[in-house]
C-alpha cells in the first residue's frame, strides 16, 4: 500500500510548490528531486498564488519568515485550496514570536491545511491558538502526543503529524505511531522541512489517498534517516549524514518502503 | 581554446557578481571558487550596482524573484554593461508568473545581457516576449531549439544558450552543439544555475573572447557531470552527485576540457 | 582550557540565533549543531528581538544585507546586549558598499558587540569608520595585523578576530597569535561564516570566559580544517572538503582540541 504511494509518485512526477526557508531550501529541492518529484520554489506575495495555481500541492513552511512572506504563504495555500490540491503546513518555530504565532494562526483559519506536521511543541502552539480564539482554557491542552494529534486533527480537519521518537500520523479518526528514524536525525538542520516536503510531493501524486501519503512520506523518511546512519563510516559527521539521507531517498524503492515501514494503528 | 579559457581564469581570479537565488546559492558559490574564481552575493537594490561596478561579471538569476530583487538585477546589469562587463542571464522559470515574465523581458530591454542561458521553454517565453512587444504573431516562434537559440540571439545581440539533452550556443552567426553532460544532472536541484556562474566566471576572465568563454562553460559544466556520474557508488544518490560535480570543476584543467569538449558546428 | 569549551558547549546545548546569509545558512546551521549548540535562524525585523531574547548568544552577520536585514541585526543585537548575552559580529564585506559601510558603523556604535571577527580588509574597514566618526586622519590605519587587531579591540571593547593565514584573537590586552586552519579552506564559501558561528556557540555556553571562548573557536575550526584536509582523496575537491570540515567539528572532542590547538601569546 504505501509501496503504491512512492512508485506513483515517481510515475506521475508532481510538480510540488515549495515554500521553505533559506537554511532548508536546498537540501528540500534535492529531497524532493530524489523521490521522483519537481520542486518549484517561489517566495514572494507577488507570484505565490500563480505558482501554486500551477502545481500539483504546496508545502507552507513558517521558517526564516517575515510578515510579507507570511503573505505569500497565505495566498498560496489559497489557490491551491481553491483547486482542491494539497496544502501541507510546517509551523516551524511556531511559539518563537508572535509573527510566527499569528501567522501560523492566520494560515489555520484562511487556508486550512490539508496536512500540518510539527514537533510537539509546535503542535501545541497551533492547538493553544486555535482555542485561544474560542476563549477555552489553555490549561487543557493534552500532553500526550497521540492525544495531542488526534485533537488538532478533529478540530481543523487537516491530518496531523507529530514528529519525535516515536512518529504520530491521524486525521482524528485513524491514528498510527510511527518507529521508523533515527536520533542522529536531529543533528541534521532541516530534517522536519525536508519530511514535510516529502510529504507535500507524496500528497501531490496522491491526492485521492491523503492519509496513506502522508503515513507514506512518515515512514520513508525515517526509513531514509535508518538506512542512511548504517552507511556513515568512522569519520562521518553529520554532514555526511545529511548527503546519505538524500541518497538514501534517491534509491528507496515501492518494495524497500513497504517492508521496512514500521507503524502500528492505536 | 577552451582550455586556455580555464587557464586564464585560474590565473586571473576574477570577481564575479552572482546574483541567484535561495535554493542554489551555496552550489553556486562554491562551484565559482573550484573553477578559480571569487563569488561575490549581493542581492539588494541599494547596493546591487556598487557591487557590480567592482566585479568582472554578473550573473542574473531570476529564481526566487521579488519585485525589490528585480530592481537589483537591473541595477547591477545596467551598472556592468555600463563598464563593459559581461552580463549573464538566467531566466529561471520565466513562463511561471507574470512577475518573471515582465522581469524577464526589462532585463532584455534595459540591460541588453551579454549572455542568456535557459532551457527551451525559458528561451521560448524570452522570445514570445521580444516578439510581443513589437507586436508579432507569436505561432511563428519556431521549435527546434537550435532555430530558435539563433533567433533570439539575433534579436538580442547576446550569446544564447539552450540548455537540454543537446546543448546549443550561438551569437546569431556562429553556432555549436554540445554533446557533454550527462541526463542524471536533471536531477540535482540548481545545475542550470551552476552552468550560469561557471560561464559568467569564465566570460569575466575572458570578456574579448566571449562565445569561446560562453562555449568552455557549457562544455566543462557538461564534462563536470560526466567525470562525476563516473565516481559514483552503488549508493550514491543526487546528493553525491551534487557534490561529485564540484569536485570535478575544482579538479578540471585546461588539457582535460581540451580533450573532453565534445561539440560541433551547425 | 580550551577543551573545556568545547565540552561545557556540548553539555550547555545552548540556543544561538544565528544571522547569517542566503549562501552560507545551511552550513552554519549544520556546523553549530555539530558542536552541540542548537541554531534558530531569524532574520526579519519584527521577530528578530524576540528571538534572540530566548537564546543563549546571537551572531550578526553582514553578508547579503538589505536595509531590513541591517535594522533586524540592530534589534537583535540589542536585545541580547541588554541582557548581557554574546554578540558576535561578522562585518561580512563591510567595505563593498555604502549599504554595508553604514550598516557596520551603525553595529558597532548601538550594538557594541562583545565580538568581531573578520579578515584583515573588513577589520581595517570598521577601523576606518570608527576613526572617521572621530575625525581621525585614515591614514594612521596600522597594516600589521597584530597591530591593527589591538587598536580595534580598544576603541571597540570587543574582543577582536582577524582571520588569515594566521589569525589574530584580542581582548586589547592580551593577544594570540593561531596557526591552525589550511590554506584550502579559502576555496570553501562561507568558512569565515562559519568560525563565527562557532565562536558564537561557545561564547553563548561560556558567557563569562569570553577571550577563552574565543580562542577555542578560532583553534577549533582551523583545527577541523586541518582534520578534514588529512582525509581528502584525489578526486574530492572543495565540494567534498566543506562536508569534511563539519564531519569533523561533530567528531572534536575536549582533548582533541586542547592537544591540537597551535597558538602563542603576542
Amino acid at each position: 500500500m504505501l509501496g503504491e504511494i512512492l512508485e506513483t509518485t515517481r510515475k506521475v512526477n508532481p510538480l510540488v510548490h515549495c515554500m521553505v526557508n533559506l537554511v532548508t531550501a536546498n537540501d528540500c529541492a534535492n529531497l524532493v528531486l530524489a523521490c521522483g518529484a519537481s520542486p518549484i520554489m517561489a517566495e514572494d506575495a507577488e507570484e505565490a498564488a500563480q505558482v501554486a495555481a500551477g502545481c500539483g500541492g504546496v508545502v507552507l513552511n513558517l521558517g526564516t519568515p517575515s510578515p510579507r512572506k507570511i503573505q505569500a504563504l497565505l495566498l498560496a495555500g489559497r489557490a491551491a485550496r481553491q483547486q482542491g490540491k494539497p496544502v501541507i503546513f510546517d509551523p516551524v518555530g511556531a511559539g518563537c514570536s508572535e509573527l510566527r504565532r499569528n501567522g501560523a494562526r492566520s494560515i489555520l483559519e484562511q487556508v486550512r491545511p490539508s496536512v500540518i506536521r510539527g514537533n510537539a511543541s509546535e503542535i501545541r502552539t497551533l492547538l493553544r491558538g486555535t482555542m485561544a480564539t474560542r476563549g477555552v482554557d489553555a490549561d487543557t491542552i493534552p500532553e500526550e502526543p497521540g492525544t495531542l494529534a488526534v485533537e488538532l486533527a478533529r478540530r481543523t480537519g487537516a491530518v496531523v503529524v507529530i514528529s519525535g521518537d516515536v512518529d504520530i500520523v491521524t486525521n482524528g479518526k485513524d491514528s498510527y505511531r510511527v518507529r521508523n528514524g533515527h536520533p542522529m536525525m536531529k543533528s541534521v538542520t532541516g530534517t522536519g522541512c525536508q519530511m514535510s516536503v516529502l510529504i507535500g510531493a507524496y500528497a501531490a501524486a496522491n491526492p485521492d489517498r491523503l492519509l496513506q501519503a502522508v503515513l507514506a512520506g512518515v515512514c520513508g523518511y525515517g526509513l531514509c534517516g535508518e538506512l542512511a546512519f548504517r552507511r556513515l563510516g568512522s569519520l562521518d559527521g553529520n554532514a555526511a549524514y545529511r548527503s546519505y539521507i538524500i541518497d538514501a531517498a534517491y534509491h528507496l524503492t515501492g518494495e524497500a518502503l513497504e517492508n521496512g515501514a514500521n507503524y502500528e494503528i492505536f
